[in-house]
C-alpha cells in the first residue's frame, strides 16, 4: 500500500495528480491525502478573516485556528477541495470516497487549546486554539473501503478525544497513518521539484537523503518546509522505508516522483 | 430502516436532532440526510455572491447554481455542516461518517444545464446551471457502512452521469433513496410544527394526510414547501409507507415526529 499526499498550493495541478493517481490505483492499493491551504487562504481573506500564521518559540510556524478559522478550514478542505478531487477521480474511473479525519474518528488526537507563540521577540500565550496533533488512527473504515474497491481521499481536520474538531498538520498525520496501516512507501507532492538546498534555485535539488541523516537537512528548510521534514522523519521512525518527494505542478507527478526525480529519502 | 431528513434552516437545533438521532440509532438502522441552506445563504452573502432563487414557469421555486454558487454549496453542505453534524453525533457515541452524493457516486443523476425561468412575467432561458435531479442511488457503500456499524450522514450535492458536481433537491433525492434501499419510514424535520393550512398560523397543523390525496394539499404549500410535498408524493410512490413530519427546533424532534405530533402521511 502507498500513501500519496498532495499539498494545497495554488500551482498544484489536481487534474494531473488525479489522472496519475488513477493509474497508480490500477496497480496497487493507495490512499490520497490532500491539503487546501491556497483555497483556505483565499476564502478566509474574502470573508475578512485572513489566515493567521504564528511562530512557536522554537521557530516552527503554524496556522492559528480560532473558531471562525476552523469553519473556513472545514469549508475549504472537507467541502470544496475534497469533493472536487473525488469528482475528478470519478472522471478517471476511480470510485473515490472523500473523508475528513472527523469521519469515523479517522484521525484522532489531542487538542492543544493553549499555545505559546513568539511575536516581535516576545513570547505570548494564545488560548482557545483549535489545533492539535494526530496520535491515533482508526483504521477500520479505511481497510473496509480498500477491501471493497473504494478509494479513500482524506483531508484534515481531525477530531479530539473530547470530540472537538481540530486542525492538524497533514505531514505529521500521514506519518501516524503510515505506521498504523503498515505503509512502507509514501509520495509527497508540493510546489517545487523537491527539497532544495536553496529555495530560490529550483536546480539545487537534493536527490537523496539518507534516512538516518534527515536532521542535517532541517537547516535547508524554510517555513512550512520544516514541518515536511519533521513529518518525513516521523514517517521513517514509524516504519516507512521510502519517501518520494515530487513536483505537484507537472504531468505524471506521482510516477515521476516514484522514479526518484524529486528526491528520495531512504 | 429509517431515513431522517433535517432541513438547513437557521432555527433548526442540530444538537437536539443529533441527540435524538443517536437514541434512534440504538433501536434501528437509520440514515441522516441534512440540508444547510441558512449557512449557504449566509456565506454566499458574505462572499458577495448571494443565493439566487428562480421560479419555473409552473411556479416551483429553486436555487440557480452557477459555478461559484456550486463552490459555496460544497463548502457549506459537504464541508461545514456535514462535519459539524458528524462531530456532534460522535459526541453522542455514534460512529458517524459524513458523505456527499458525490462520494462513491452515492447520488447520481442528470444535469439540467439549461433551465426556463419566469422573471417579471417573462419566460427566460438560463444556461450553465449546475443543478440536476437524482435518478440513481449507488447503495453499495451505504449498505457496507450500515452493516459495519457506521452511520451515514448524507448531504447534496450529487454527481451527474458525466461526472459533474450538481446541486439537487434533497426532498426528492431521499424519495429515490428510500426506493432503492427499501425504506418504509421517513422522518422529515423543518422549521415549523408540520404542514400548516395557514403558514402564518402554527396552530393550523394538518395532522394527517391520506397518501392518496397528497395532491389536494399542494394548495396549502408555499415556496419551498411545495417541493417537500412533491418529495413526499414521490416517496409514497416509491414505496414509503409512512412519512412523519416534524419540528426541527424542539427537543426530541424525531421521537415527537414518530409519535405523530407533526403530521403523518400514510
Amino acid at each position: 500500500m502507498i500513501i500519496v499526499k498532495v499539498g494545497g498550493g495554488k500551482k498544484i495541478n489536481l487534474d494531473y495528480v488525479c489522472q496519475d493517481f488513477a493509474s497508480l490505483v490500477k496497480r496497487e492499493k493507495a490512499i490520497l491525502v490532500h491539503g487546501a491551504s491556497a483555497k483556505r487562504d483565499e476564502i478566509a481573506k474574502k470573508l475578512g478573516h485572513s489566515t493567521k500564521t504564528v511562530v512557536s518559540p522554537s521557530g516552527i510556524s503554524s496556522v492559528y485556528t480560532d473558531e471562525k478559522a476552523l469553519e473556513i478550514f472545514l469549508m475549504t478542505y472537507a467541502g470544496l477541495v475534497n469533493k472536487q478531487i473525488v469528482a475528478k477521480l470519478q472522471r478517471f474511473g476511480i470510485n473515490a470516497v472523500g473523508l475528513s479525519g472527523v469521519d469515523a474518528r479517522l484521525w484522532e488526537g489531542k487538542r492543544k487549546r493553549n499555545i505559546l507563540i513568539r511575536e516581535k521577540k516576545k513570547v505570548k500565550l494564545l488560548t482557545d486554539n483549535f489545533t492539535g496533533r494526530v496520535e491515533k488512527i482508526n483504521t477500520e473504515l479505511i481497510k473496509l473501503l480498500l477491501n471493497n474497491n473504494f478509494i479513500p481521499v482524506i483531508c484534515p481536520p481531525a477530531i479530539s478525544y473530547e470530540n472537538e474538531i481540530i486542525n492538524v498538520d497533514n505531514d505529521r498525520a500521514i506519518a501516524v497513518m503510515a505506521k498504523e496501516l503498515g505503509v512502507e512507501k509514501m509520495v509527497v507532492l508540493f510546489e517545487a521539484p523537491g527539497l532544495l538546498k536553496n529555495p530560490k534555485d529550483e536546480k539545487s535539488l537534493i536527490t537523496h537523503i539518507d534516512k538516518n541523516e534527515i536532521d542535517k537537512y532541517l537547516k535547508f528548510a524554510k517555513g512550512r518546509m520544516k514541518k515536511k521534514i519533521l513529518g518525513a522523519q516521523e514517517a521513517i521512525k514509524a516504519g516507512v522505508k521510502k519517501i518520494y518527494w515530487g513536483d505537484g505542478r507537472i504531468k505524471n507527478p506521482i510516477s515521476s516522483a516514484l522514479q526518484g526525480k524529486g528526491g528520495v529519502i531512504s
